[in-house]
């Protein structure tokens, strides 16, 4: 894509209202733009990384027998009359007749009972990728807290518990997949089960900006969240005592939910002997804006952005460094059709009327993973230098190569 | 994919409320699900054409220079009072403060004003797929009237109208490009501008479950909605007086906003001349959901839906016959993995306490293009039979050659 068509604009100052890194990071650099009190944009390069997220999700979540479904945000209020969560969930949206799902344990669990019958019909899984909708109030922290967001949510149906735990590892394993690839360091962080089971788990990215706060095993990867920490002297993993205090943000969390929505909405199933069980179920989310603000939290240096490669809005940026000569026109514009040849994602910077320095600021700021400078210098060594800022490695490449 | 592990169940009636053919075949084939009055969960075989169908949009709006990016669905109250829309858009769903967009015009007009600066940052095209929530009083017609529902909606912004009608007709020619990769012929159709401007175009399908009546003329493809009928007397490309009567369903529409939305958002640019104009913009949508529904009542037969190649669930539906002999089972799974092998998307039959008869009965039903059927006959003649449904065409293929 050419950079002169890009809709786009950097800021110099982030709004002063931002106080959060990522919030900073991401507004400036033009990825998203605020619509309203936690409610945001995503503008042509933050959508390219959503898109990225969504597609690592995807694919993991169907590599682990995962059906993608699609299921409307509103939902009846006798759903949620019948959980009794139209009155206990604090950040329900409420229209007279229907609610805007946070989450949709709601809406699932009666349509699993239209095909779920007998022991045969499990265990499955299906997940969506889609909407949801929290009246939160505080929202201050750009991503990591909106009112509308996109969520992966995956439910899980089984005959039993011990199917629904080895399903549940299954997904805590998919779940460091997805983050590794995503190039943030998750913590599987134990922490209470809220109203569904007595405990639950937390994937946790440390940062400041983070509202949770951990204690981390000095010994071993045990990490748990405050508010069940008082249940634990010592690190039921490797016994140690030490624990040491970080703040984080929490990107996914994985619930068993067991029996808790079968129950109202009757969702039973009748086993071998022909008796009727509730159907065991798990529930497993992660918030991908609030993901893409983590990741952020994590790559980036006093310059801007330093996106990881598999989440990159693009893989390089060639930049085009105004010459008086016509010539390093269109050698640019020739490494640029040959590099979208080869099927490369590239950022081409070739405005006339931006100077060097605003150009390098700029890409600084963005934050693509590799760099190509064209300039007067480039073509008369007849080699381009391609820059990793992650890495602070650079090579020379012969401009032949590439052409 | 296996169909024994396959989220679905087909219905041999369809619920008695509905009477829309669509609604009953994708009801009955276990591709949509009722959530509530006006709203549907896409099941795996559903959200699988729903994909599809994204995924060729998606291709076309990039093709016209489109660049993809996603708002937020809750807008402030404020927006939709500055352009009157909060009172007089009748199916806006509106929360205390927020209106749940029906459409976007008022996030992104103010969006793109923090661009825009001069006539150099113009023309640009902005497309999301996005979920959009009309308040719908009427929904008897399942996927073809929805309260909340999947959009393709794109926005131009231009420096004056010669511009606009050029991109006007671009979108014009993409939107038809679009249709009949879904397997619709679709009817560009003069109607009412609305609010925005004296005429605008739809795109209709002809069936006889639309709701608008449509005027086309008997000798060249001019179309026009009754409401503007009283217009024309004659044909105004042809001049020819003669007109049919049809019904139909708007499955997309382009409008030519002009500077309705610029004004009241202040959107404007300075020319070359460096005097303040307002931006011209255009909008053009596209509902997925509707445009599911259109191509079921234009592709199906008396035994079910017969899905176009480019947006079938699935490209092949392999089907294993029982057999007193183990042999066809491991036949059947060995053309299964090489299929797969292949890139094929294939759906495979492999369930065991089924009857031919029922697996033939719910293959015409769910109407994928291409079957195969592994039965004892096919493996003495080590050939198989390759039907085409829509085409009622067969051809055997050698087994070996497809292991």
């Amino acid at each position: 894509m050419k950079q002169s068509e890009l809709f786009y604009k950097t800021l110099k100052e982030a709004p002063r209202e931002t106080k959060t890194l990522s919030n900073i990071l991401l507004t400036r650099a033009g990825f998203i733009d605020q619509v309203g009190a936690g409610l945001y944009a995503f503008l042509p390069l933050g959508f390219k990384v959503l898109k990225k997220i969504e597609d690592i999700i995807r694919q993991e979540m169907l590599n682990i027998g995962g059906q993608e479904i699609l299921m409307p945000a509103l939902g009846p209020k006798k759903n949620w009359q019948k959980t009794g969560r139209w009155e206990s969930f604090d950040t329900l949206f409420k229209l007279e007749e229907y609610a805007l799902a946070p989450t949709h344990e709601e809406i699932i669990s009666p349509l699993a009972k239209k095909v779920v019958l007998s022991y045969k019909d499990l265990p499955f899984y299906l997940f969506q990728i889609q909407t949801k909708f929290r009246n939160e109030l505080r929202v201050k922290s750009g991503l990591l807290r909106t009112r509308e967001f996109l969520m992966k949510d995956l439910y899980s149906f089984h005959k039993d518990e011990k199917e629904l735990n080895q399903y549940y590892e299954k997904v805590a394993r998919a779940y460091f997949k997805i983050f590794k690839r995503c190039g943030v360091k998750s913590y599987k962080t134990l922490a209470s089960g809220g109203t569904f089971s007595k405990y639950s788990h937390e994937y946790q990215v440390l940062t400041e900006a983070g509202e949770d706060v951990l204690y981390l095993c000095s010994r071993c990867d045990f990490a748990i969240n405050q508010e069940v920490k008082k249940d634990f002297e010592k690190c039921p993993k490797c016994d140690c005592s030490e624990f040491y205090k970080e703040k984080g943000v929490e990107v996914g969390n994985i619930f068993k939910l067991g029996d808790k929505y079968s129950l109202p909405f009757e969702l039973k199933f009748r086993n071998k002997n022909g008796k009727e069980k509730p159907v065991i179920m798990g529930c497993y989310g992660i918030g991908l804006p609030r993901l893409m603000a983590a990741i952020v939290e994590h790559n980036h240096d006093e310059k801007g952005i330093v996106w990881p490669e598999e989440v990159a809005p693009f893989a390089v940026h060639l930049l085009k460094i105004k010459n008086q000569k016509a010539k390093s026109k269109n050698q640019a514009d020739k490494i640029y059709h040959s590099l979208q040849k080869s099927g490369t994602e590239v950022l081409y910077d070739d405005r006339e009327d931006v100077s060097p320095g605003e150009k390098f600021t700029e890409a600084d700021l963005i934050g693509i993973p590799a760099r190509l400078v064209v300039s007067e210098k480039t073509l008369k060594s007849n080699c381009l230098e391609v820059k990793k800022r992650a890495k602070k490695e650079s090579k020379l490449v012969k401009i032949n190569s590439l052409c």
